[in-house]
């Protein structure tokens, strides 16, 4: 196992950059501890005023911080979010009309977890629910990536992803499986309001038990030559589709 | 400037991982100098007889390759391909009825120009176009996540933007900017069947220059909250979107 540079024994970590920064400091629900800022940075405006303020130098900025992050003059040090259910995830759905939930089973980047997040926060998506056992927790480099949208979108790490479906599915969401092999592709399907959409790893795919409890397949009408997209540009085409789909 | 691990001084690098081997092994145009397989990785059947082979243990090849390198057992060294211009792209879509390119002004991470080359040979586009001054040569990280398409797609390093667009213009492209700020969405644009497609840098966005010559400009329909989506997720979308258009 690598050194998580970003993390201490307590569970704090730094958020670093304009939005993942300014999206933790909106976030009421966000546990702030210290924020670093450069002598040229200006303090944000959503900074509460007893939140305990530091200018440092670039070397201590960049010492404190993972090799080469993009900390555009500002960090955070946060701790990470109270884990979510999705018992919560239904409750916070079930006066909704529409909702879309996405399941990723098996995919562990954190830069694809995080640009997910970004998407679904861009096309209100509702949670991001991950395999514990595969997924990472919370990190900088997935807050980076999803620039701010760690703390808009609820994401919710579950060790057993099929008893997860299942409880969706009886609060009423349809299971769509996005798979390579599946006859239709997404546009042409008719869907219901409720919708989790569920994405395996790039290499593996989802698992056998995952792909039984779906309730349709679907896929994105590639070329054959490319055996798949990558799983946070298929997400964002899916959130996309799904965002036309579910407004007609 | 960070040491380029994976290039030396003649301008080799080595690709790794089973897609972007494979199609470099495929690729015609694709000087190939040294084949490293671990003792269990089969020799692929796109390999020739005459390319240099050699079986290494696992240590070696971690040497040979960037840190944490997901390599798969398999690694290559290759050259760069020939610099291809915009008459090149020109000349290679004037019997197309339909043909797509993508502009990026100003992206330079490695990652998502990689992710977007993987994007476009799934969704049959024609070229992209970076502008020289800041985008990365061909590397190993861009090749990992173009999977393959490195050697699928032609990539095409301009140092006028202006005047490359003007070109393509010359030859019958339509220019359309995705800009967060434009009044009509990607899905609503009446299109012509040859577009370039331009996307500026997540912070800054297309030059001005870029900007003003555009013949459209269209957007996603993203949630305000969040200024803007993942470039290569933006790309993603703008591709598939394009490609069910051209269809029609």
């Amino acid at each position: 196992m690598k050194k998580n540079h970003s993390s201490d024994s307590k569970g704090l970590f730094w958020l670093y950059g304009h939005h993942a920064v300014k999206a933790a400091l909106s976030n009421p629900d966000r546990i702030k501890t210290r924020l670093f800022l450069l002598p040229d940075e200006p303090r944000p405006q959503e900074a509460k005023s007893s939140l305990a303020t530091t200018i440092v130098d670039r070397q201590t900025m960049e010492k404190t911080l993972p090799q080469g992050a993009i900390h555009q003059g500002i960090a955070l040090e946060v701790k990470p979010l109270e884990p979510l259910s999705i018992d919560d995830v239904v409750r916070q759905t079930e006066r909704k009309p529409v909702s879309t939930v996405v399941i990723l089973d098996g995919v562990t980047d954190p830069h694809n977890i995080g640009a997910i997040l970004r998407s679904m926060a861009a096309f209100d998506s509702d949670a991001l629910i991950v395999t514990d056992k595969n997924a990472p927790s919370e990190t900088a480099a997935m807050a980076k990536s999803a620039s701010g949208a760690l703390d808009i979108v609820p994401l919710i790490r579950v060790t057993n992803l099929a008893r997860g479906i299942e409880k969706l599915k009886q609060a009423g969401f349809w299971v769509i499986g996005m798979e390579g092999t599946a006859q239709k592709p997404l546009r042409e399907l008719d869907i219901p309001p409720k919708i989790a959409i569920v994405m395996g790893s790039e290499g593996e795919g989802m698992r056998r038990l995952t792909l039984e409890s779906c309730d349709f397949l679907a896929k994105l009408p590639i070329n054959s030559r490319m055996e798949s997209l990558n799983v946070s540009n298929a997400a964002a085409i899916a959130l996309y589709e799904l965002s036309y789909k579910l407004k007609a």
